[in-house]
């Protein structure tokens, strides 16, 4: 049911695999004339990129976007956007030793249960590399969106930084909350019913791998309020009736830990027999998966806002 | 963007306004040959059905549902499936007397600015109402994802009640959290990418009006845990990789306060003077809209799990 | 797959069998505050209805449309609209006769091979009843297309009438051509690849029950061109490169003669044995569908271009 | 509206321009465990490629097609598959010379009117070289859909040869049909109303740039038809009621003869002042599409009847 595919005019499609040739996406419905160049996409990568500073993996992967189709002298032409990311510094063979087992919190059963084969390198599609490709359609999202901004962060940062460096210590992970703000935002964006702003995000940012939760204005807090008491938010939480109120709007997003830690863990193998799985010598992973998140976050509230705009434009005669 | 639909292959589409004719639904793509009865349907809309207890509104909404198609001699028939519930007590006079003021927590103002024309008469379009027929549409799709069982429930229900008793007293309301699990889950529903299995459960149930956060396995508990920690509730989280792995899943939706309250409340008139709303003598509402809100919530995941089930028939050739 | 559903933004999704309660239909995406009366849906309904002359079936189908939701005031408010025509005169009794046989040109074999059960009653959801609620639908397109004007035709029709003078009194049945012409088209309607508007025409004409065939511009005449002599025609066939291009677009559709025929036939029973289909007497049926077909044309067509002109508002930034 | 998007479960997005980086295509939605190789695509692919015979363009397009994605030890993997031909022997430079010419069968014009941009070298995103992304996932297409077999032909073939050659030497060009069978049909294809097969082989085809018609069946030849005459085709014509019968499937498409000649033509710039226009020395063109039409027919026919398969496998419980 075109599973790899967001979105309701802006539409992306993504493609690729962690150990494969590379990673893409076709963006469908980006409207013409446009202004983009390669390093305004090439700029939000960076952002993602791993092997910034000691708290994130060291793995060097250079995520050099190719504009394969749709761009034509620095416009969007209204055809499609492909954009393809090739695969470097990705040796497969380490995960020969440990493709018989379970790992926790990854999905090689699942995808095994379902579909009866998987692409166990690296965990194929089941990547978060998967996301470079959301980051790169963002890029351009964010230019249909204008005037409206959309910045994340990780909350408590200071706070994380001595709690990830201990962590990282110990051979563990930690989880975090990505807290996101738009403003400037455009009034009467979202669909009253299914398609309303507040679910489309969480939509979005339940289909970022990792996430736990999402909340949005007063949040899981507003179950104990009283209606007095929340009634004076009104307007303030940005999406009245789902439909955006032209307030800032303000959502957290819970990422879970990294599941791939150093520590020896119990694990069983695919037949079900217990044993330790000790990840490779050389293995590569963030300590804190949220760290490199913001840029994601951001890209895939781009991405529901641009689609909401254009949405937008039919509501009335 | 067709905004009133929601799924893939199972998909509904609801329409109808609080004080029309009715509100009703289309389920489209519904299997062939399920047995199904009037009666299975009235049956859920009696658990949503307000004046139940005195803990909820007086309000009686008679709900009965009238199968207008694609049900012949007790069977489905692979036709579109039409349901609609006539609006019954439905006197609309007296909200002439507020329909210029802007309501705390509802969405007059932004559907004015998104459309240009607002059916004010009960809220029209906005009001809670429509999830009748999402309950309707609900009792069908429980049928398709046999033998999985949805079960949600209302969270610390006893010291709820004692809790709404109270704010009942102050003309004030209540939040509330819905807890929602399902058992004898299938395996391989959901998709690696944007239909995650979480992804499509959040949105749903944020479609839902006056919910405000969606969390699911460890939530935004897994944003403080560590990686060794986490990984101990592998497989018990119920969707790896976005792919349920038969294992319960388990979630919690966080409803807002009902933001109708008998306490007069300062507020602005649609040109922005300020005024005091004090709603209609005789207006009956909720003082926690999280009480109604089990067989809801029900409702969509089973409609979710419905259209996974089909979409996941495809998987494999 | 949403079998039941044609469009991308202005969707409309149909419902109801020939002798069930009605058919009807729900329009998703229909842009607020259009004027729209029953009278206008009436309108349309009337051009559609059997009886109106000898030639045509004199079964009394009143087609009251009933307006269920969506209009407010006279006006569109943005939520889906729903009309419900309920079936009358509609007595299945006589069917029951000849329910076990194969009907030729009549689906009931393929529906319960394909569901493995069939609402056999006047054809159920086969009927081409279920026209009735595409030209409610195409009476509101009618107004988003301001200022195209859709109008179609049968074909020689006065030659025409002769001839089914002629069948008639044989008991026998026949096809014919229906040819409509959009004038004052809007530039740019359509999309480059799959969404041609020549293509949704195609699509949409090839969806209305019997017919056969569809052609536009100079169609399979085109065929026996040379390039010279068919570049004369250039922009004058009013689609370039699936794009509208302001001239007036004609096509052609043709339909089969009516299935149901007086003559007695040879045919099979549902267990494959010889049998003789003679319809029941009092069975009523057009001698020729075609005659009742233009406003069925017209309404996809304007239903069509509803959904082009809005999508091309999202063509450019 | 993801205009470059074809089909519900089986899904293709294909994208690249004429003269750009290459073409490609991405099809979601694939089922799992198939097995593929590199040469099931080539093979098709070199059976669409011109410079085969004198009768075609020399123009050499080696049309090598890469695997980007989704395919894993020779198997799909329920994986997006992303397939791409890089283009060569692409030097736009020669219509420099043209750009400013309306070139009558081309869709420059209409391009600009929509998007206020157009990549015109070699007509971009509107180039027939789009369809080689169709045939590429046409012949995986062909997979999912055994044991159905497509075949396509050119119609009247040797008599077309003389034609051919007699128009080539005049500098003109020839339209043809393609007539397709599809044989092996599995009963219970297709969607009774708006997806019927004929419409959604209708909309295919009609999708295929140069078609001017589609007809199947009795075809056109239906509307001359009586009754009793065409009901002696009862389950003869493959489809009924919008469903497989099982029979096979015959259908016919009109092409119209290549735009581009030799011959000097009359046309006007962009501006709407008269011109002659000439085609550079050394353009290559098919003095008759419909030529290299067939592959094209088959593969768009494969992927309709997949995704009809797919579909179909949730239409009973």
């Amino acid at each position: 049911m075109a599973s790899n595919r967001f979105g309701n005019i802006f539409t992306i499609t993504t493609f690729g695999e962690s150990h494969g040739k590379g990673i893409g996406v076709v963006i469908d419905g980006c409207p013409a004339n446009i202004e983009v160049s390669r390093e305004d996409i090439q700029f939000e990568l960076e952002r993602r990129r791993p092997g910034l500073s000691k708290l994130s993996s060291p793995r060097k992967e250079t995520d050099q976007v190719e504009i394969l189709s749709g761009i034509f002298e620095g416009r969007t032409t209204g055809a499609p956007i492909a954009l393809f990311i090739a695969n470097q510094d990705a040796d497969s063979s380490k995960y020969e030793s440990i493709k018989h087992l379970v790992r926790p919190g990854h999905a090689n059963q699942s995808y095994l249960e379902k579909y009866g084969i998987f692409d166990y390198r690296g965990g194929g599609r089941a990547s978060a590399r998967e996301t470079a490709a959301r980051v790169a359609a963002g890029a351009i999202a964010k230019k249909i969106i204008y005037p409206m901004i959309v910045r994340a962060e990780v909350e408590d940062l200071d706070k994380m930084k001595a709690l990830i460096e201990e962590v990282m210590e110990e051979g563990d992970s930690l989880g975090g909350v990505i807290r996101c703000e738009v403003s400037h935002v455009v009034k009467g964006l979202g669909d009253p019913i299914y398609q309303k702003l507040e679910a489309l995000l969480g939509f979005a940012m339940l289909s970022i791998p990792a996430t736990r939760g999402f909340e949005f204005g007063a949040g899981f807090a507003a179950a104990k309020m009283r209606g007095s008491e929340h009634n004076d938010l009104y307007g303030r939480e940005g999406i009245l009736g789902g439909i955006s109120s032209g307030a800032p709007i303000v959502f957290r997003v819970a990422f879970k830990p990294t599941s791939s830690i150093k520590k020896p863990q119990r694990t069983t193998n695919l037949e079900g027999k217990e044993e330790v799985l000790i990840l490779p010598e050389g293995s590569r992973h963030d300590p804190c998966i949220a760290l490199r998140a913001p840029v994601i976050v951001e890209s895939m509230t781009a991405i529901v806002l641009a689609d909401a705009v254009l949405m937008n434009r039919c509501s009335k005669i």
